[in-house]
């Protein structure tokens, strides 16, 4: 089913430092990717926690935003009630079951695992907002995050979106996530290094330089959104700011209004281009503590990735991915949709 | 639905160098795990390449493996008709779409990949050979990957096995695949930097030490099964040689029987276990060229994970994944199946 006559390839995500095989042979044509389980089949909301009036359904609520019409509220952030790790925990080094502590370390299971309810009606999904609907959102991930900070024992805040059941979503109501660890997981410190080698090779941040007319999607006063050059997953997207800025809770106001109209932009071309995928989008930011050195090559963005197929034993054996379209041809198509 | 009274816990993977959040607040009880899609619902051969008398509808033999019985062959190893990467490249490093070099880095998509039918039924799974047949197919992959070691391109050779469609099989008929990459992934150089620190810390090399009593599963002469101590997937287990050895080919005859005998053990297990998962399995050996003073702490394994739960957005974000059964919990279900 080859239409392509490009050979296949193998480029270096240097931010992630991975190698990608680009291989068109394996692939439909890029305009023909389709999701075959749309993320939303029911939407039925007879018994959904997190609609209005279901509160007391829901584990606590830490804080909401007031809505300026007639509802109580407009976004609710909230613990989790299956939560991943306890605030309940204290933060100790476990050495009970230890018979050779170099080889087997484990802390106990301190951590914040909230959720973001991003409006209050079931239907409602985030890209049928309005881009300032949305940039409160993000401004609710950001005070979040803020508040979070102050728990000294927190080095890293992880958020992510997960759409539909294949992607990881056990609600169909429209929510985020928001998890707060005690440890800088590997795969930051490794962006961290990579993005590091990068610099002192150049002289320049990496994401200042991603704007890259054939990558390119679209561009807003603060952020431009693009396939990367090495993209592990088709039609994966990245949104960096233009600015360079290492912490996502930099964004203010005005940013978040622009970010709010860029992010609905793309989960709309997604949707329509892709047939409803499943998805997940992830912020990628700098851990709390960074040192000065760090800041001019840390540089924070917000990666989406459409479920379109599954990995497999090559990609968890190697770390490498497999990905059927380029990304210059998916940014082509995703320029060109319209909504 | 928690049914444990253990509270959550983060362990290190000191092998590939991550950490994994154990939760079992999220979980059902250990034993009742099950998988939701078996992963041959359908076993129809009516138009399979791989069965035998379809050796003309497949891409070129590379070697068979002959049967004692009346039938041509015993195992094929073929080209795959839909390779990653292609044979046929030159391996050249391609600047041609490089304004910024060092961000964007490109090599031409050379490689192999190619697939082993692991014998000529339709029907007939892996764990349902004999132990020394299991054997066959693992000597199969050392006798490719030592023909894939005489190209001087090849970095590394990546083995792995995905049964089920859900884990990326795309053909029922039990086969394997074997990739042989220009590179050496960054899983691996992680994994063997992880696996060098733990040896200087303790002048031991950190799998010679993987046998502790409560994640045993099951021994054999030359090799252990274990869940490992911070496994990122329920489930998961690890087939570890018991002597010390680098390389997956360095297995000779006697040992590959042994090795055929505990995975097909294991792979049973799981099946009668989790109600016939999908799975992956992967051999994680070092790349070619490795110099002398990595030989102490780079120790082969082989790796296989039934697909019970897709990953969401942390996981994808942080690289930290979210096990909701403990391993010494999994290891003791996994003990006391009957087979």
């Amino acid at each position: 089913m080859a239409s392509s006559t490009k050979t296949p390839e193998m480029r270096k995500d240097t931010v992630f430092n991975r190698w990608v095989i680009f291989s068109p042979a394996r692939s439909r044509r890029p305009s023909d990717f389709k999701s075959k389980s749309p993320a939303n089949p029911n939407n039925s909301n007879s018994s959904c926690p997190f609609c209005i009036g279901h509160e007391h359904e829901c584990a606590p609520e830490i804080f909401r935003i007031s809505s300026n019409t007639n509802s109580d509220w407009k976004i609710r952030v909230i613990e989790n009630l299956f939560p991943a790790l306890s605030r309940d925990e204290e933060l100790i080094q476990n050495t009970n079951l230890n018979p050779n502590p170099s080889f087997l370390t484990c802390i106990s299971g301190f951590g914040f695992h909230d959720v973001v309810i991003e409006n209050p009606v079931h239907s409602v999904l985030l890209s049928d907002q309005s881009d300032s609907d949305v940039g409160d959102v993000l401004l609710a991930y950001k005070k979040r995050v803020l508040q979070l900070m102050c728990n000294e024992s927190i080095k890293y805040v992880q958020v992510f979106k997960n759409h539909g059941a294949s992607a990881g979503a056990s609600m169909s109501h429209s929510h985020s996530q928001i998890m707060g660890l005690p440890i800088v997981p590997a795969t930051v410190s490794i962006r961290l290094d990579s993005m590091k080698g990068c610099f002192e090779e150049t002289g320049k941040c990496s994401l200042c330089q991603v704007q890259c007319e054939e990558l390119l999607i679209n561009e807003s006063k603060h952020f431009v959104s693009v396939v990367p050059f090495a993209a592990s997953f088709p039609f994966e997207i990245w949104i960096v700011p233009r600015y360079h800025s290492s912490h996502f809770h930099e964004l203010d106001d005005d940013k978040a209004v622009d970010l709010g109209g860029i992010l609905k932009l793309m989960l709309l071309k997604l949707s329509r281009q892709l047939n409803d995928p499943p998805f997940n989008f992830m912020i990628h930011t700098s851990p709390f503590m960074v040192e000065s050195s760090q800041l001019p090559y840390s540089h924070w963005f917000l990666q989406i990735v459409p479920q379109l197929s599954g990995i497999g034993g090559f990609e968890i054996g190697s770390g490498c991915y497999i990905n059927p379209v380029f990304p210059e041809d998916a940014a082509k198509v995703m320029r060109e949709v319209n909504v």
